[in-house]
């Protein structure tokens, strides 16, 4: 019998307890653990308060083998999630030099100043290690078993599709890779359509911009290396077909 | 200063943390709380496990001015809910006789069998006051601070129409309404924009069928008389130009 996995998640912000901005970030790891088989037990969404972050992190971390927070990692003075989740391990929150580095040398190389509010981004709980932002930079972190992620949605997705690799369940999570030569506004219907005929799969979807041209690099993962190929095989089917109608 | 009352929600359904279903429903109530006044403090989403409703429950109405709860009030095994909610304040769980008997006189009139599964919507926590269900019938209740209410998106919003004109809040909320001839098909995008353009109100719509047609009542609230008013001649200035356009 497979191992069971659990997990929960916090979701921090002000915006989704008003209404203002409407959460799309628990349908999508509700989706994704469902597909590699840890089973979402629990989601709480809480304010920008500390002691109520604290709490259900420290709640939940107990209880479940992962948690994943969502949100409060940008650079305003009510982005308080590092802190807080440093708060919730008894460790200090403090710039970490890599970040920092990273950071610093993005926006020099885009000509912008490298604001106070825009270092604030660097901080993270002493010990915490990088999860990857392939859209912002700012990178996540994940201390102990708690992920720490953005809010925003692109750019949660693609930092989780960096944490799903380094999770235990049931079965290995295979990978395969389609490059595309276009971009996310060409390939998006058909990407989502496939990715709902291929529910056992996870399709990443990566813009990337140079000289002047878009591209997208595509990453199909199953623990089914069957499914997998299936999905990867319908991806390159629609890509001909974009290429077949542009050349005509 | 203006009293502040605050609330909580509890999302109850393995279907949303499973990924199958993506809740709409905390988006709509962090509306509605927000237009009426009531600060919206923490969700919680739990599986169909009644120790993990009752410990959710329980949290939270100890903490808060109210609690709403969505989902699980249904005919089938795993609709937990009003037994939970009994075991959370810790009184029996049983049929309600008003309850029961609208539910029979629903279905004899539609000459559908009033199975025991039927049944099962007619029970609530001993104690519990009737929410009503415009839509299909089955009440939600309220026992105590909580709320307990469909979570089906079209009758989760009508019962919480039903709400909230009882909920304690800063300032009295003002209800106008306005009769549309049409259905719902008709006028939802041009109702949605206008709920879009006043924020402040809160604009609720009620399809009805009668003789064969369609037409619909809709509820205009606010707490205050201006931006009520506003809303509402934009909805009739919607339905002149509907009218007019069907004459031409």
């Amino acid at each position: 019998m497979a191992e069971i996995v659990t997990g929960a998640m916090v979701v921090i912000g002000d915006e989704i307890l008003s209404g203002r901005t409407k959460d799309k970030n628990i349908g999508h790891l509700a989706d994704v653990l469902t597909a590699i088989g840890v089973d979402l037990r629990e989601v709480r969404v809480v304010a920008d308060e500390q002691d109520d972050i604290v709490a259900a992190v420290n709640a939940l971390r107990s209880r479940y083998d992962y948690v994943f927070t969502t949100g409060g990692i940008g650079p305003t003075h009510d982005d308080i999630t590092a802190d807080s989740i440093a708060a919730a391990f008894g460790v200090p929150c403090d710039y970490d030099a890599k970040a920092y580095a990273m950071l610093e040398a993005h926006y020099a190389a885009r000509g912008l100043d490298f604001t106070d509010a825009r270092k604030r981004m660097a901080r993270m709980p002493v010990g915490a290690v990088h999860i990857d932002n392939p859209v912002s930079m700012a990178p996540g972190f994940r201390i102990g078993n708690v992920h720490v992620m953005a809010g925003v949605p692109a750019i949660f997705q693609a930092m989780l599709d960096n944490v799903v690799p380094t999770l235990r369940s049931g079965a290995k999570l295979l990978s395969d890779m389609v490059h595309c030569p276009y971009g996310e506004g060409t390939i998006g219907d058909g990407l989502t359509a496939i990715q709902k005929a291929h529910p056992d799969t996870i399709i990443g979807s990566y813009p990337k911009y140079l000289d002047g041209r878009f591209w997208t690099e595509l990453v199909v993962r199953s623990r089914d290396a069957g499914k997998l190929a299936a999905a990867k095989a319908e991806i390159e089917s629609m890509l001909a077909g974009i290429a077949a109608t542009k050349a005509s």
